[in-house]
C-alpha cells in the first residue's frame, strides 16, 4: 500500500456573520437570501483536501461542506515525464485556467469573495476536461502557458451537448525585482467556446435592445461564447506593510437567457449546467475588478478596498432597460459594487475579515428596478486553513 | 504545510436491523418506515470527524454518510486568547448547547436514540452561529456555561428569517465525590427563540383546544419559540458494576403546524428549517427522559432502561383531539416510550445492542388514532467506534 | 484516541473523454449520454476509503465523488472471534457476495465497467445487510463461503417491504499450479429474492409475449428474485506475458416493468430501490461476459478484448419484440456488446485505458428500435490509484 505521510490532508472553513441592507435580495455574496431574511449565520466554505504526490505524477480530490450539501469540488490528475518537469498533463475537474481570480485559492485570497463577472461567467470555477501546462525551469521560468479542453458546462454536468471548449492562458511572474521587495505578475487569457440553443429563435444585440432572429436552422445551432481577459498583480514590501494592487478585466460574448419570475437578473447571465430551453440572449459584455490592501504598519491588521463592474449588456443603457417592445429583461443591468473592510491574522491559521459592500444599479425602466436597489451586504467571516 | 500528527481522523458507524410492529409506521427510532415496510437493515450514523488542533485554535470536520446520502454534521472553529483559557470562543455549525443529551455523542450514549421530545425540538442537534463559552480552570472549574446566537433553523438552513435565537446553559460536574466513585453532574438551560408566521392566522392555544386568531399583522410576525430545561446526572461506580441515571426535564412554547396528509403528526411541532407556509399552531409543550443503566456484575454486558415522554400540546386532554371544531390533529398526541435492552461490548470499539421499545398513545376521536397505535420497534444494532 | 498509523486512506480517480455513436443514446458504460450530448469529459469514479484495522474487528468507509454528487459507496463492520479468524462477521452497506465481477475492485479491473447484465441486476454492486463468511486458513484454505441477508433495495434505500433476499457464494482458488505460473479460479453463487407488487395485475411470461394476470391478491404479493451464477478465471503468467480469461454466466428471474416514455428499454429491468408503483413483469433472463487479456512482450501495455451479453427476457423473440398485444416493449430487447481496447500502465499508480465498444441489438418492430440502434462507445480514461 503506502506510506501516510505521502498523503497531506488540508483544508479551510470558513463561517460568517451577514447582514443585507433588505430581506430576500439576490446576491453574489455568499448566496441569494432567503426571501424574508436580512441577516444569516452560513458555512460559506468547507474545504478538506486530500492530495497524494508521487515522483512523477500526483491526485487531487477536494471536498465542499456547507448546510447546502457536500460536494466535490476538485478531482484531477496530474502528471510529467520523468525527463521534463516543464511540461504537465492535467486531467479531471479543476479549475479554468483563466486568468488570476478564477485560479487563486479563495483560502488566500483577501476578499471574501471573486467579482461578479467571474462568479457569472465560470460559476464555481471549475470544469471537467484535460489540461497541457507549460511552465520552464530554466529559462524562461517567469512563464506559465496553459491549454485546456473542457465541457464548458462546469462541475455538476457531464456536458449537455457535443461542442467542447477552449481555454488558452499566458502568464508572467517577476519575484525579484527591486532586491525581492516587488513582485509582478500578468498575463492574458482566452476563452472560445458555445452554447446550444435549443429554439428557432435567438434574440441579436442591437442598440439599445434586441432584435428577435427566428429560423428552424437555429434549432442545435452552437452560438459563440468567447470571453477575453487581461490580468496585473503589483506588491511592494515597503517599511509600512505590504501593498498590494490586483487588477482583471474581461468581455466577450455571453449567450444567456431573459429574466422572468424564476430566472433572476443575477441568473440571466449565468452560465450554463444544462441544456437551456428557452431563447438565448447573445449579449456583448464586459467587466473588471481592482483590489487594493495595505497592510498596517506592519500589523496583522490589513485594510483592503476592492471595486468591480459587471456589465452583462454594453449595447444597452440603463435607462432604456424595461423599454416597451426593445425585449430588455433584469438581466441585462449593469451593476458595480464597491467595497472596503479589513483583515485580522488572529494567528497563521485564523482570519478575521469584516467587509462592507456598496452594490449599485443605475435606474431602468422596469418596476422593481427604477432606482438604485437596495443590496448592499455586511459581512463578519472567520477562516480557518491549514 | 503541517505535520500530519497534527490532525486526527475519528468516527464511528452504526449499522442495525430494525422489526417494527406495523409496516409503513413513524418513527423516531431512525426514521419513518417506508410505507410497506415493517423490516429494514439501515445505516443509522457513518460518521467520519477530521479534527485539527493549534495551540490558540481549532477546527472540526465531521461528515454522516448513510444509504440516505452524504452531508455536514460539524463544522466550526474555536479559539481562546492565548492567556487565558477558560474563555473559547465558537463559530460555524455545531451542537446547540441546551442540555445534556443534545450535546452528548451518539457514538458514546447507551441508548440507541435521544427521547423523542430532544429529536422534535432540536432536530439533528446542530444549527448554525457562534457560541462563547466559560469553564474556569482553577476555582469553579466543576462549572461550564455557555451563551449562543443561532439562526434557529438547524443544520441545513442559511436561515429563512432575520431573527435569531438565543441559547444559555449552566452546568456543574463533580467528578471526586465519594473517592472517585460518585460522579454527579446537573445543569439548567434556556432556549429563547422566535417562528415568522407567513400568513394572517395563528392558532392559541385554549383549553382542550386552538382558537383562530386572524389579523394582517400577523403576516410577518415573530412568535415565540422558547425552551426551559434541566438535567441531573448520577453515576455510581459500585462492586457490582458501574451503575447511571440520568434524566432531562424540558418545557416550553413551540410553535408548529397542522397535522395533514402531507405532514404527519411527528412531524407537525417538529422545529422548522424553512418558513412554514402554512398557518403556525401555538402550543404549549412538556417532554422529559430517564435513562437508568446498570453493568452486570462487572462484565462487558451492561442492562439499559429508558422512559421517555412527549406532550407536545400540554392544553389538551388526549381524549378531546379530534373532536370537531377544536382544531386539534394527530399533532398534538402526547407519546411516551418504554424501553429496555442490554449492551454489550465486544472489544473496545465494537458494541452490540439488542433494544426494544413500547411506544404508547392514548386513544383519541382521529379515525387513525382511536387507540394506541401499533409502532413499537425492536433494533438490534452494532457499532464500530475509532 | 488512536495511532494515525493504524488508519489508511486509500482510493482511485478514473476521468475520462467519450464519444457516443449518436446523441443522447442510453448507456452502460458510464451513464446515459445527455439528450443532445454525443461526448463529454467526465469523472467516472472517485473514490476515498478510509479504513482501520484492529486485532480482531475492522471498519471501512468509502466515498464516492464525482460531477453526479457525493455518496456513501461502502460503510461497514467486520470481525472475527479471537480465537478462529476463518469465521468472519461482515454487517452494513458492502458488495453483494455473488460471482466474481460484482466483488472485484473497479480500481483492479482492466476493463472499463463490468458486464451490462450485471449493472441490470446488481446496480452499483452494494446491498445493506449482514454476512458471515468462512475462509478455512489451514486445509481447504482455497475455499470461500459466504452467505448474506441483504434488503434487497441496494445501497440508497432503507428497504421498501418487509422481505429479505439471501445470497450464497462458493468460491475456489488455487494461485500454486505450475510452478504458481497458473492460477485458477471458480466458483457459483444463488440470489433468493422477491419484489412486492403494488397492483392488482402481474405480466406472465408466454411464448413470445406477456399475458395479463390480474386478481386482487396479486397487491402486495412477493414474486420471485432467483438468480443462478458460475464463474471462472484463468490467469497464466507466460514468457509473452500473462494471459487472462474471465468468464460469469447468471441467469434467472427478474420482476421488472414495461418500458415507456418514462423507463428506458435499459432501466425496465434494473433492480428496484424503491416499491414499483406499475404492473410487474415476470421475465426470465440470461446474461455472460468473457474477458480475455495479454500483456504485450513483458511491457506495461495489455490488449484487452471482451464480449457480454445480456437477454433480458428469453422466452421472447426480437423479431416478435413490439408485435400488438404480446405486451413486450424495448426492456425485453437482447443486447451483444463487444468491447477491445488497451491499457497502458505510465507508472505504478497510473494507468490510461482506450477502449471501443459495438454495442448490437437485433430488430424488433418496435418503431425506435427496426434496426441496430447506434449506440457504440469509445472511452479514453486515465486512473490514479493509491
Amino acid at each position: 500500500s503506502y506510506d501516510i505521510h505521502d498523503i497531506k490532508i488540508t483544508g479551510y472553513l470558513q463561517t460568517q456573520f451577514q447582514v443585507a441592507q433588505s430581506p430576500g435580495i439576490f446576491s453574489w455574496s455568499g448566496g441569494d437570501f432567503s426571501q424574508n431574511s436580512a441577516s444569516r449565520f452560513m458555512l460559506r466554505r468547507g474545504r478538506l483536501k486530500v492530495d497524494r504526490v508521487d515522483k512523477f505524477s500526483s491526485v487531487v480530490f477536494q471536498l465542499d461542506g456547507t448546510q447546502d450539501g457536500l460536494r466535490i469540488m476538485d478531482a484531477f490528475i496530474q502528471f510529467h515525464s520523468p525527463e521534463d518537469k516543464s511540461l504537465l498533463v492535467t486531467a479531471g475537474l479543476f479549475n479554468r485556467p483563466f486568468g488570476y481570480s478564477i485560479v487563486y485559492s479563495s483560502g488566500y485570497r483577501d476578499f471574501p469573495e471573486r467579482a461578479r463577472v467571474f462568479q457569472t461567467l465560470m460559476p464555481r470555477e471549475r470544469d471537467l476536461g484535460a489540461m497541457i501546462s507549460y511552465r520552464p525551469k530554466k529559462m524562461l521560468h517567469f512563464v506559465t502557458a496553459e491549454l485546456a479542453v473542457v465541457n464548458g458546462s462546469g462541475l455538476n454536468a457531464k456536458d449537455y451537448d457535443s461542442n467542447k471548449d477552449i481555454i488558452g492562458n499566458l502568464n508572467f511572474k517577476f519575484d525579484s525585482l527591486a532586491n525581492k521587495k516587488f513582485h509582478l505578475g500578468f498575463g492574458g487569457s482566452i476563452y472560445k467556446g458555445t452554447v446550444r440553443s435549443n429554439t428557432d429563435t435567438y434574440l441579436k444585440p442591437i442598440e439599445n435592445g434586441f432584435a428577435s432572429v427566428t429560423d428552424a436552422n437555429n434549432v442545435g445551432y452552437n452560438f459563440r461564447r468567447d470571453y477575453y481577459g487581461a490580468n496585473l498583480q503589483l506588491e511592494y514590501n515597503n517599511s509600512f506593510g505590504t501593498t498590494s494592487l490586483k487588477s482583471e478585466y474581461i468581455q466577450g460574448k455571453q449567450p444567456g437567457v431573459a429574466s422572468s419570475s424564476s430566472i433572476s437578473g443575477l441568473a440571466a447571465s449565468q452560465s450554463f449546467a444544462a441544456q437551456p430551453t428557452t431563447n438565448l440572449y447573445l449579449r456583448n459584455f464586459n467587466g473588471y475588478f481592482i483590489w487594493f490592501t495595505q497592510q498596517i504598519a506592519s500589523t496583522k491588521l490589513t485594510a483592503i478596498v476592492g471595486y468591480d463592474v459587471y456589465d452583462p449588456n454594453t449595447d444597452v443603457d440603463e435607462s432604456e432597460i424595461g423599454k416597451t417592445g426593445n425585449n430588455t429583461t433584469a438581466g441585462d443591468i449593469k451593476f458595480s459594487t464597491l467595497g472596503y473592510g479589513i483583515t485580522y491574522a488572529l494567528n497563521g491559521r485564523l482570519k478575521l475579515t469584516i467587509y462592507n459592500e456598496h452594490v449599485h444599479n443605475d435606474g431602468t425602466q422596469l418596476a422593481n428596478y427604477q432606482n438604485d436597489i437596495k443590496d448592499n451586504v455586511f459581512t463578519t467571516r472567520l477562516q480557518y486553513r491549514w
